[in-house]
């Protein structure tokens, strides 16, 4: 692979998403204690009582309380979070893919020669119809071109820049402004509970990086995601610097997930959130662990407040991160806690007004 | 490369050093400030007052003091150690290759075929003399059948069982004995004042992380290095585990350190430590980075209580992680600190009696 993602990485990041917006499956199964628990401190205000809440409240309890036989020493407390449709919006593109994109027109200027050349004439071309089916390869190219051949602090000063100028055109907000409020809560109580957050993302690694401990508060060390190699160089001057290559070296998707915790962490997580296919083997990994672990679910059912998509909830497969069928099950089976977005969150986003 | 080293980092770990054991070096170059300033708690006791002990102590001072302009917020502070040689003895032989070559019998014992194959046949031979003119491309063959094909637990498992077996010859002492107080010292001494402590090492990453925690106080998410790829998979029984396969992802040696700095880390340190033309880059990286960065260079330079060996002290190279004359020149060229074990250290080991 000559890229930042492999193909069936590429796969799930197509550009524009063909699903109807239909009505949200409201059928989700009750499961778990019935009597719901509250955190004290009101770490999970964005949470309404029920059993997901439930799920993360016990979690914690039973594994950082010394007398508990599920307790958890504090350097073994891992927990782990794929980021795009878990952590904030991925429908229906992926917002790196958005950025590699909008970055066509600088790559072309510095290259000229490519204004004709396929796919980067499409692109400019802004037709979106046909930038919606340019082929995998094409796509790859496109990433190639947007995501390496510059150093490491070029490719970090140009993605920081995005972020700050560039808008949803749902929400008319920065991208980073999708972030998922509950999910923030659940950061920040399991830390609070001695627990290290990593994100653990089929996207880009350096990308990811740029904004993580700004929005996540989580450093870029605890950023595992699909990663190419760097190649260490020295400038004009003499001084040392790090090129982005088109080489793949992790791509961190499916069992790419598990196998990136390895190298990146060396240690099995206690706790594992995700939303889709690409996350099934990270939870799988997850719950082989003794003791208790925490296995969930996001669940994209809410088309009022965010998006309803994917066959768990009898609709049509996004082209983004898929939660199919075969997941729920699995999930159901193994007791993952799968949370609705629709019954579960009282608020999506920092910005709205509380619930 | 079909190995969990390449051999430009296999080059550097053969089996025998051939080196004779000359007097040291005793004309260390006097650097740095002349008022030596020492740390008020005693953190850095087995250190002797001098320029090297100087350094890190101004470092500390100069990088957490908010009233100063070299000040580093608390989540920048990164410290990298390279480890053999800078850490823990490396002479004559590399800790984990002596771990490989045990593990031979085991090896030949589960494929019985191997025992009349070379290089097996010879390490089984136990002659030294024929098992330190063995090629490269044997022991690499040696490293793929001792280091991968098995899970990541049985690994683990079989790492830590040696590491509490094995001893080394000289000092007839678990191998994890051999680490250098002074050096544990700074480590403490540096997450004392807010530094992330992190093992950068051309040795096995999976090796490292089994005895890290417990020898070091460093995580195994703090250890990086020479890395293999893992496979996941299913037991019979449906529970998934990673299998450690035959296939180098990251080269952690020489230009490597800071790739791999950059794909574990994401950050450039502001102090690095090594010993060994290994370590230049990872200096290199350090000290093109802005504000003040403490770059400093172990120089084996005591035959009596450890080892002397590197034409850095005009003694012939060892087979080991070597010091050259270039890499000592551009130390004094760059005012990278280098440190004697002979003038700046009051004892090696935590075993030896205080000075």
């Amino acid at each position: 692979m000559n890229s930042d993602r492999s193909s069936s990485s590429i796969n799930r990041r197509v550009l524009i998403s063909g699903m109807a917006l239909l009505p949200a499956f409201s059928g989700m199964p009750v499961t778990g204690i019935a009597q719901t628990q509250t955190t004290q401190d009101g770490s999970l205000r964005s949470w309404n009582d029920g059993p997901a809440k439930q799920a993360i409240v016990d979690f914690v309890g039973a594994t950082t309380d010394q007398a508990s036989p599920k307790f958890v020493p504090p350097e073994e407390r891992i927990a782990t979070f794929d980021q795009d449709g878990t952590l904030w919006v991925e429908h229906p593109i992926y917002t790196q893919v958005v950025y590699c994109l909008d970055r066509v027109p600088a790559v072309v200027e510095k290259d000229p020669k490519l204004k004709n050349v396929e796919p980067f004439k499409t692109v400019l071309s802004g037709n979106r119809e046909a930038i919606a089916k340019l082929s995998l390869p094409d796509l790859e190219k496109i990433l190639v071109a947007t995501l390496t051949g510059m150093s490491v602090d070029e490719f970090n000063a140009e993605a920081k820049k995005w972020l700050t100028t560039a808008k949803d055109p749902r929400w008319k907000r920065p991208y980073t402004d999708l972030i998922y409020q509950p999910m923030l809560e659940v950061m920040q109580y399991l830390r609070g509970n001695g627990f290290k957050t990593y994100i653990v993302t089929g996207g880009g690694q350096d990308f990811v990086r740029v904004y993580s401990q700004r929005v996540y508060g989580i450093p870029p060390e605890q950023v595992v995601g699909t990663a190419g190699g760097t190649k260490f160089g020295y400038q004009k001057d003499g001084k040392p610097f790090l090129t982005k290559e088109p080489k793949l070296l992790l791509n961190d998707d499916k069992a790419g997930k598990p196998e990136g915790i390895h190298l990146m962490i060396g240690r099995r997580p206690y706790a594992a959130f995700g939303n889709s296919d690409g996350d099934r083997q990270m939870l799988e990994y997850t719950g082989a662990g003794d003791g208790t672990r925490l296995k969930m679910l996001v669940l994209h059912d809410d088309a009022k407040r965010e998006y309803a998509y994917g066959p768990a909830q009898g609709l049509p497969a996004s082209k983004v991160g898929t939660f199919t069928q075969a997941l729920y099950d699995e999930a159901k089976k193994k007791a993952w806690t799968v949370i609705s977005m629709k019954n579960d969150w009282k608020r999506i986003f920092a910005f709205e007004q509380n619930a």
